[in-house]
């Protein structure tokens, strides 16, 4: 239907696989920092080694986590 | 449309089936935590022995629970 | 597309037509309480004599409810 | 995909079609009440006569509204 | 799967191109007040002119904007 | 189903590519303001040069940022 239009995960999310993404989540005032391990089309995720962060500081480690896609508000590379 | 993309529950969530997992819902503050029986790909889920949590203390019985995928946070497999 | 991946409702919320079923959703705080007349894939509900709860009392006599499946937290059978 | 299996709005929502309907909609203290005029497959409504109602009360005259689907809790049909 | 089934925005929306309409957003405050260039069959709007309504007062000029339609409560047409 | 019905995106969205853009999403206080990047046919939006703004002021530069489309509420091309 929208052939010669690139779907969006599959040119961006893709090149992140493998780095450090912190994630804002709809709702939510906390922030997850992980190692991005998966993605699909619909920009659902799976995290590593994630951590919650509030106002900057590291509150929980979560370890493995799965995201839904469509409650993320964006996803933002960490420069490291 | 995306052959060769594999969908997110396919691989992640269906190896979660059987353990004890931890839902943050959207605009709940409390967290769910049950035995995953069954995902679909939406991630809707079906949690058995479910418990909701608040502040890290069980405060009600649930049961048996059905989960609407689309109003998931996130997915935290509970390591016991 | 996902051939062999059987999908949520037909399986599970199939089962629980006739019977009592409380509903949580999303942004409310009253709980829905009817007896579920029909479901579809999406987690659209009919409900019957369905009431509205508060704090585990009833505030409200709604009689017959659509509710939009997405909008649904979770779905609670009430065992009588 | 679901062959034999019938989707929500096309027997229940179509059966209010001509009737006075009340609509809770998501994150919104007030209810929608009007004539529903026609509905979608996804429960995307056109209302006549809608009135606001909060607690109760009639505070506004919207007239004609569209109202869309995915944003909507609950239809109620309201007995004269 | 749904022949003979007219979705929505085909034969009502598409009635409103080139008038004034209001649009309320979900969890936003404002209203957004503007002429309806296009709109899509997800009820994505495109609006000329568009103004920012708090309490009935104009209170920001947007110009051209963009609206995703999966974020609209509501659409009511304004009559000049 | 739609031939002749023109999605949004394609003729209004990527007509912002390489221009400055200010994003409004759903629940968010702040204001993301970047270049746009990429656009997908959900809105979903790369931006380039990203930063935060609340009330006015510039509070957080983000730089790169992928935008989950369902979660916009309005995009609003600035004209410098």
């Amino acid at each position: 239907m929208f052939r010669g239009f690139i779907l969006f995960p599959n040119d961006k999310v893709k090149g992140l696989v493998g780095s450090k993404v912190q994630i804002e989540m709809k709702g939510e005032k906390s922030t997850l920092e992980g190692i991005l391990e998966i993605a699909d089309e619909y920009l659902n995720l799976h995290l590593m080694n994630t951590t919650e962060i509030v106002d900057g500081k590291k509150v929980r480690a979560l370890g493995s986590v799965l995201v839904r896609g469509n409650n993320i508000i964006l996803v933002n590379p960490v420069n490291e």
